[in-house]
């Protein structure tokens, strides 16, 4: 078995097991108390935070240990809002954030407060100066993320940083995917950070305020960790985050060079090796471990399944592989295709040989799923004589709606039109992508009946 | 060393260690993905939410695991408030209850909700008709502990359940100190627990809705969990908190009835070996392993400092080893002394000779702590001749109020008064608990100066 999801979870790396065996005898108790066993607790915790605080370049009292990256993130933008709420109740993020940045920004509007979402380009990345645009008078918060969690694109955030500053907005950064590969550039405000992203165990986030930035906890809170981070200290977990991520950052220049070429493999032969897929993400600007593309006229649940099969565990931005049956909120910020989308994450010391073995299955892997749904063989375009053709997909799920059209282009002559009716809303997306990836025009789409007609004229 | 402070955190059990290794191998990756690590995952996480069900007596649907027991009761209160806001906003607490709770009641009260704090008698227990009459028709949640954390007394649960459910209101338990001995009776609807508390790992805690119950999670939320514990599920401790409730169930029949004859050893032998002590909490409704008495004329942080020395690490609710410098909050609604405040709780397995040992060097603990502050000797009372006497103790802290009290009113016949000036706040429980345990009356006390001026009339 290969397991291709460390941006998911990271397997527990070695040094974290034995921090948290270790502490799981000598930090079981509550750091608070004054006897032997809560002394100890504390000299852990403490150190635990230097060792932390080191590795994100920030003091020792400017960071909290939370209970997940994703209660860092909620708390972390809900008390920097709270904080500056003189300021505005303004809230900035860019649409591709970790769904718990969405998911608190939803909840501050649900209270009365405003957001902007500033859109990415095709590669994923802001823009800054649209990104610097989107700061007002009344904005009491910025949020970015390092470096996306689906595609691997890294963000300007030392550029965004400066805006902000400029603009007297302080910037939360989302670091869980780039924390284990080195310290966040800039002169951002705040950061969080998820440990079992690198190698920790799970329940454990770092919470960073830097000092001077206005920050008032929320809800109910206690006196444990500066009172940002309620709920008893869980110190083994703590121990075995802080030396994860010692030790990750110890291999990072070396791994990070043997895994940018391993996925710079996969980047340059995917496309060679199967037709029809769009590799995803800024080429350049990116995290090294990590390369994202998609199959056209293939479900991600069946091609995740035929690769599990194969012994390879990766996941998926589409939406067939979803509990809430949406796509990835991210390749459709891009604008890129979301079905057959397949991320590979390789966790330190991924094999050269597992990748290779990986490049030899997926194109029979994509094969069999094609086959199977009756995708359009990969030919040169025949000459069709129609002017238009209407397809009724109404019904049909991803990636049907789009098998259907790349069916039917070929009957029609250049410059005619197709029109597909579908109902199932991935469609929106995944058609233009489709029309851009292919070099068709897509014309636009309007209600129809119980679902929407997309027109697209046929250019090759 | 003697570790006797299980009520503040249990050691890790060994199941809960064998538990912990096993899942940290099979468990570590991200439960809600398809492949074979996340199918993995989940049958962990099942498994153990059925274990943890079984233990708790509810449906394995009913529960979530949270990631600490003050976080289940946050978000247990906030969401079963919530998802009965159309009743009322009125919360109905008791006086006893854990920080968490009533930090959940004051940010309640912050967001415009109104709270009935229900007071306890001296031995700690909520009085059933008092609490039922503080239910109302906009009552939307009663929350009742099952055994108060501090005093070991056992909280008519079954009862007011049955108050509240006649009353239509639904009542949250918090079972932090109790669930390891056995699930709780009643017909309750909410209930939250702490895993390590009965020896399972930090991180961890339960949260339970019956099906039925109104329950509107609060803040921004995700998938995880049925929506009520956002965060990467940490499966690891979520496995070794439910082996550890299921192994420390399996002992508790048997450690129940041994250390309800150590804990009765102590509460016996104590106020004949210590002159001035008072056992506070309810002789017999009570937890098994917890007991807790006050010593006169003893600051709390000096005892507990002498008793580390001796190799007996114990708690406190004394003002004086707690960083906010307030007394305890359950000793105050008890009415009892909190100065020199000792709370012993055996972990499972303590040994006889342990307890025998401790029963031994703490008389002597306790001398050598009084002839350090100059207590008064617990002789008969001297025959005074004053009719009045006025002790200036501004700027003194606890428990020197008290000692200059007790050291006075010999001076003055019986029936004169003693008037004591003091600025800490905490002579305002300590200075009429010392006259409730030594059967002199409290007449009163006003502001005086930058003081308070304490009343006492000689009785004995």
């Amino acid at each position: 078995m290969s397991y291709f999801d460390a941006a998911s979870s990271a397997p527990l790396h070695p040094v974290a097991r034995q921090g948290l065996q270790a502490a799981l005898d000598e930090g079981w108790a509550d750091p608070s108390r004054l006897y032997r066993e809560g002394r100890r607790a504390r000299l852990l915790l403490d150190a635990a935070r230097e060792a932390a605080a080191e590795a994100v370049g920030c003091r020792p009292d400017e960071l909290v240990f939370t209970t997940s990256g994703t209660r860092a993130l909620y708390d972390g933008v809900a008390g920097a809002l709270a904080g500056r709420r003189r300021a505005g109740r303004h809230l900035v993020v860019s649409a591709v954030e970790h769904s718990a940045v969405l998911h608190s920004a939803a909840a501050h509007e649900r209270a009365g407060g405003t957001v902007t979402e500033v859109g990415v380009d095709r590669g994923g990345a802001v823009d800054v100066p649209a990104y610097a645009a989107a700061l007002r008078d009344d904005t009491a918060l910025a949020c970015l993320q390092s470096a996306n969690h689906e595609v691997g694109t890294r963000q300007p955030v030392a550029e965004v940083a400066a805006a902000c500053r400029a603009a007297g907005v302080p910037l939360l950064v989302d670091a869980a995917q780039s924390l284990a590969w080195g310290p966040v550039a800039g002169d951002w405000s705040l950061l969080a950070a998820s440990a079992h992203k690198w190698g920790g165990p799970a329940g454990v986030g770092f919470l960073v305020v830097r000092k001077g930035v206005r920050f008032a906890p929320q809800g109910p809170v206690d006196e444990r960790e500066s009172g940002r981070a309620a709920g008893f200290e869980n110190i083994p977990a703590i121990v075995a985050a802080a030396a994860a991520l010692r030790a990750v950052r110890a291999e990072a220049a070396a791994e990070e060079v043997r895994l940018r070429e391993l996925t710079e493999r996969i980047r340059a032969r995917v496309p060679a090796l199967v037709p029809d897929v769009q590799v995803v993400g800024d080429p350049v600007r990116r995290l090294p471990h990590l390369v994202t593309f998609s199959c056209l006229y293939v479900d991600g649940e069946s091609l995740l399944h035929e690769l599990d099969l194969a012994g390879f565990s990766v996941s998926s931005g589409s939406s067939c592989t979803s509990s809430t049956l949406t796509p990835s909120h991210v390749l459709k910020a891009m604008g890129v295709l979301s079905e057959g989308n397949v991320r590979v994450s390789l966790p330190l010391g991924t094999a050269d040989a597992d990748v290779e073995r990986f490049l030899e299955v997926l194109p029979d892997a994509v094969a069999r799923v094609r086959a199977k749904l009756g995708a359009p063989p990969s030919a040169a375009a025949a000459d069709g004589a129609l002017d238009e053709l209407t397809v009724d997909a109404l019904g049909e799920r991803c990636p049907h709606p789009v098998i259907e059209l790349a069916k039917a282009l070929p009957r029609v002559r250049v410059g005619g039109t197709v029109t597909v009716l579908a109902d199932d809303e991935v469609a929106a997306v995944d058609i233009p992508a489709w029309c851009w990836t292919q070099g068709q025009e897509y014309v636009g789409a309007e209600p129809r009946g119980l679902g929407t007609a997309y027109v697209v004229r046929r250019r090759a």
